[in-house]
Formats: structure tokens, sequence, C-alpha cells
């Protein structure tokens, strides 16, 4: 498949969300238009991002809700479950574990890691904290796909590398840092003075 | 100014990062190429996104990384500080209060506010948890440019309101749902499980 455009996937997830809204809301057609204006972004837009994964809708008809957003799980993969681990037993992991929309939308939590021994043997939230010091026994045994990292900067590319020596192939990083994996291990970066720099943008170019 | 995707300011704020990971090494100047593969993107991807702000670089030179940097922080806003307060002392709001990056950017967490009467009073990482009530005589007082939303969805579009008529123009947001704010408004929502989704696509959809 021809590679597809982060910007893309999550427009993808956006129009997932809008569509299970409307069928909670029990309607079963909806325009590319209305799909882009729930979205802030262009109709034509909207036919692009899908025309990626084949042909979908009627010529002015729109598109139908449950068969729309049922091929959006599947293209994002949401139709089975995932297993996340993650390391880091600290304020973000505690967190993140606390965070219902993960279990909703098929990500499974099995434990978190820490080498805080003060924290190693309790539990978060109902998922045991297990030592840092097994994660190379555990992976094989328990084939997490995802690790969600949220250790320190100085400690995130250490932790990486184990992860990645261990077979996970997905990784979310909370770490304020660039991380480096091989090419065929996939790492997100959750950013959050990132995204308050896009509202520091926005207040400092207003009209 | 010309409306600049949101997608061009998350590359503008990651080209910032590397160029100050270049000014730390001791580098003077950057070519274009090297900011491109360093963020996942082309040269002309670079050069089409730093030109909607003038004229930068000199052709087969390469950009100058400390004129740039301050170029770009001046872009972002990044150059005077901004007040942000926290809706929601729950553990986002604990995990935000503490996170380092924020204040290294400019960021001055003011205080978080909540309706449980156990949180209020008492202190978040040296941040006072203000009681909610207390928020439409505190925000004229303080003036704080940004509130960082982390109550659950269900509260969230009411607590947006407040924030909104209190007279707040830039809100990030944790809630999983999408709020309704007027058009001179700036809402970023941080969806962690869209995230996850983006792993779920790209472990899916591997060659």
């Amino acid at each position: 498949m021809k590679r597809i455009a982060d910007s893309t996937v999550r427009r993808l997830s956006a129009y997932l969300r809008f569509l299970e809204d409307f069928e909670g809301r029990g309607l079963s057609t909806i325009s590319s238009d209305e799909l882009a204006r729930r979205g802030g972004t262009t109709s034509a837009q909207v036919r692009k991002d899908l025309s990626f994964f084949g042909s979908f809708g009627k010529r002015g008809l729109g598109y139908s809700v449950p068969e729309l957003a049922g091929r959006l799980r599947e293209i994002l993969g949401l139709e089975r479950q995932w297993k996340v681990i993650i390391i880091g037993a600290g304020k973000i992991g505690a967190a993140l574990v606390a965070y219902r929309g993960f279990r909703q939308r098929g990500f499974h939590i099995l434990a978190a890691y820490d080498a805080n021994p003060e924290k190693v043997g309790k539990q978060l939230e109902g998922i045991p904290v297990r030592d840092i010091g097994q994660l190379e026994r555990d992976v094989p045994k328990d084939t997490p796909d995802i690790a969600v990292v949220t250790v320190p900067a100085e400690n995130a590319q250490a932790v990486v590398e184990r992860v990645v020596a261990a077979g996970i192939k997905a990784i979310l990083n909370f770490a304020p840092v660039q991380l480096q994996v091989p090419s065929d291990v996939t790492v997100k970066t959750v950013n959050m003075a990132m995204e308050l720099e896009g509202l520091s943008f926005a207040l400092t170019n207003r009209d």
C-alpha cells in the first residue's frame, strides 16, 4: 500500500469518531460535506483521504454511516484487541492506566513496569506494576503489541532499545526526546509542550 | 496572514526542537535537507513551511541555526510567558502540573481548579487547587491565556462554556469529546486513544 501520511490517519480517526456519534443518534447516511464540516476540513479532502482505501459512498447519496464506520475500524485495525504495556509507573503512567478511552477502543493494558522498588509489586488501578528487570522475560510470554514509554527523557532511549530488542514494533512515547528506532518500528511521540505551542501560535497570530 | 494548517505549526515546533538541539551542539548552520531528514519530511516541505513567514537562509549556505531558531520562537509566540490554568485536579491534571516541559517553554501554570472539596485548598506540586466556583472571579484578575481542560467528558462542554464566557481564548482539551466554541476561541484536543489508533493503523498496514 502507498505510504499514508500521519495527518491522514489522524483524520480517519476523527471521521470514525463523528460517524460513531452519528450512529449513536440513529443517522444512516452522511455527506462528505457534513463529515468535512465536523472535521474542520474540506469535502475534497474527505474524498481524497477515503480514496486511498477504495471506493466509498454513492454519488449524490453520501456515505452509509455503519458501512463507512465499519470500514474505518477495519482500516485502523480496531477490530481486534491490542495488548499494551506501560513503561514507567509515574504520574503519566498512572493517568494513562486510569484512562477509560483505551479499553473502549480495544487497547488492553497488561502491566506497567518501573525500576522503583517502592512501586514494583503494587497495582495501578488494578494493573500490576512489575520490575523493569522482568521485561525481557515477560515480552516473549505476554506478546504485547504496543509499549507506552513514560520514563524521564534521559532514560527513554535506553528503555526503548530494550523494548525494541524484546520484539515490540510500536511505541507511544511521552518523553520529550527524539527516539532512534529501526525502520520496522513505529514511534509516535506525544509532546504536551508542542500542543501548547500550537495554542501559543494561534494566540500570537490572531487576525 | 494566510491560514496556516495545524500540521504546518506542528512541523515548525518540531523544527525548533531540532534547531535547539543543533544549537546545544554548537552548530551554526543547517541545510533544509538535514532539517527534513530529522523531521521525517522533505526539504521541499521544509522550504514551503518556512516560506509562509518570509525569506530564510541563503541558497547553497543553508539556514543560520540561531537566526532560524529565534525566528521560529517568534512565529510560535514563545518569546513571552503564557499564563495557564488547569481545570480538573485529577490524574491528568496532576501529571500536567508535574510536567517540566511546560515551564521550560514559558508556559506558567497559575492554578488548578476542581469541584471536589477534598482537593480544593490543597496543592499539586506547589500549584494551588482552587474551587471551580471561583473561576469567574479569578479570571479577570489573573488573566490566564490558556485553559487546560482535564475534566470527565460529560462535564467538559459545560466547563468550557464557563471558561469561554470568562474570556479565555485558547483551550487544550483532554476530554474525549468534540467541544463547541465560538470562532474566536482556539481548541486543541489531545486524544490518547487517537494516538494509539495511529499505532494500530501502522501495525495493521505493515508491508
